[in-house]
């Protein structure tokens, strides 16, 4: 019977990976660099071989461990084929082949976003729901939708892509994925500090914020808590986009909970004071009772979503 | 073994029902009127009584029968019960026991959209796929997401309210939800019509649409296929607001396609002609590549889909 599973997540600059009994607990956990030369094909072996010398280091062997989870930032399919990862240098690959081929173990594979969704609810934030949303407001917006447990992946691998759902037609700047007036551009980390940059330059009311070198959405957060009434006003703005999005999101799939996470929701439920009552106000009214719960596994949902998936989702 | 399985679809004014081989072949479709008297209690009698009958009249008896299933006009949760049907005079009432105690029979129960969507990917426009989200243009605009073959029917039992997801800020109008800016208010047959008014009203341009005693949306979509200008600039309204809303689903679930029927989509192909070009601008490119499709099973999508809930998701 087995005994150990591991879960790995995959960004552009480090890999972390962590090694959980089959109950759940985290037994370890490590980082390794992302070695995106060659396109990417060291990637690979790299997190072969860290498994390998980890499951001989830990006294256990192949056959004590129920296989490995991978999370990848790009659209995963149902068949393990990743759909490009401009940030690893990887085009089209199939994830499940490469790593059974290196490991000898199963390999389950999938969106970065998506697995960290499906951490957050086996032992985050979002545990004791079956259908929830995780919404991760980071340097973008990205996203993981569960419905009755199980990950909704999508046709392409694209599914909890929430990022990108229309909410502002008058907008004049391009998000990354070239359209324009996507959640993303006012919800994440960067799209906090925009907004700010355009509240601040409409007018010269005092405010903290004006003393920043370099603003980031701590600041801007740490302002609303100390009742800065502008930082307060980019909250109200926030709130609004984001609650435009979750609303959307409510009258597709009638989720129990959102689970926010990413760097913005360190800034914690000061978040839903200002996202909940717009969604209140654009959601269908039978969708609206929802609960918006804050994710609790920070970095490492996604070691946690990954060994879930070899679990069974 | 079960040789027939019923499908019942309860509207407002009539009831429809069904009667197939569990192949899917209809063998016999009627319709009895819907008794909203005493708040709407005869309904379950007149289509047990109205089943039973038809059973017999088959020369079958209920062991040949697989079941019942029943698509109801308000949210239905997973567990048979709904939330009210004000159309029909009930209150909160479990589908399951109701008709399971008066029937003697497996009963299946689920919102009236959702089950369209259901018939529609099991005998009609949506045949061949898995992951499809049914768009019903009717008086309001209905919706029923499936993915994986299963329905999703949201933990309140409002999962595909995709009429409300919301789509214009400026609205001045109440939604029938109590909203503003719902999708419903212009991708709906009513809302056509509202549009086309809206237009009308904005300057003195020559229409055939200003000779109409009474505008539907019928007339509308008959005067852009003749190239009536005035009729096109409604229609490339409609195609943005039901392309944003296209665009914001896709964004959610990733669907294979979309299956658009109610009575606006009697125009044809001509929609998407409208739709799509909205909706590829808005969505986000991994999620682009959909198609759009024309349901075809027309009213009869609701009994095709109650039986098929029987039958098995």
């Amino acid at each position: 019977m087995s005994k150990i599973v591991f879960g790995v997540d995959i960004g552009g600059t480090t890999v972390k990976l962590g090694v959980f009994k089959v109950d759940g607990t985290l037994m370890d956990k490590w980082e390794i660099p992302t070695r995106t030369a060659d396109g990417g094909k060291y990637i690979f072996t790299d997190i072969a071989d860290s498994i390998l010398k980890k499951i001989a280091a830990l006294g256990y062997t192949k056959e004590d461990c129920a296989g490995v989870g991978v999370g990848a930032p790009g659209p995963v399919d149902s068949n393990g084929i990743i759909y490009g990862a401009i940030n690893l240098g990887w085009g089209d690959v199939n994830l499940y082949e490469k790593f059974t081929e290196l490991l000898g173990m199963p390999v389950k594979a999938g969106n970065d976003a998506n697995v960290a969704a499906l951490g957050e609810m086996w032992q985050g934030g979002g545990q004791g729901y079956t259908d929830i949303v995780a919404v991760t407001l980071g340097t973008g917006i990205g996203g993981g939708v569960i419905i009755g447990g199980k990950l909704v992946t999508g046709s392409n691998g694209a599914g909890g892509e929430i990022g990108h759902i229309p909410v502002e037609e008058n907008e004049t700047e391009t998000c990354g994925c070239g359209k324009t007036g996507c959640a993303e551009q006012y919800g994440s980390a960067t799209g906090v500090v925009r907004l700010a940059k355009r509240r601040l330059a409409l007018d010269n009311k005092p405010s903290t914020l004006r003393k920043a070198d370099r603003l980031s959405a701590k600041m801007v957060w740490d302002a609303v808590k100390a009742g800065d009434e502008v930082a307060i006003d980019v909250a109200k703005q926030f709130g609004y986009y984001v609650g435009k999005m979750t609303a959307a999101i409510a009258c597709v799939t009638n989720p129990q909970a959102f689970v926010v996470g990413g760097g913005v929701s360190k800034a914690g439920e000061v978040l839903f004071e200002y996202i909940r009552p717009e969604f209140e106000r654009m959601v269908f009214k039978p969708c609206k009772n929802v609960d918006f719960k804050l994710a609790t596994l920070g970095n490492d949902a996604g070691i946690y979503g990954a060994a879930k998936l070899v679990l069974g989702e």
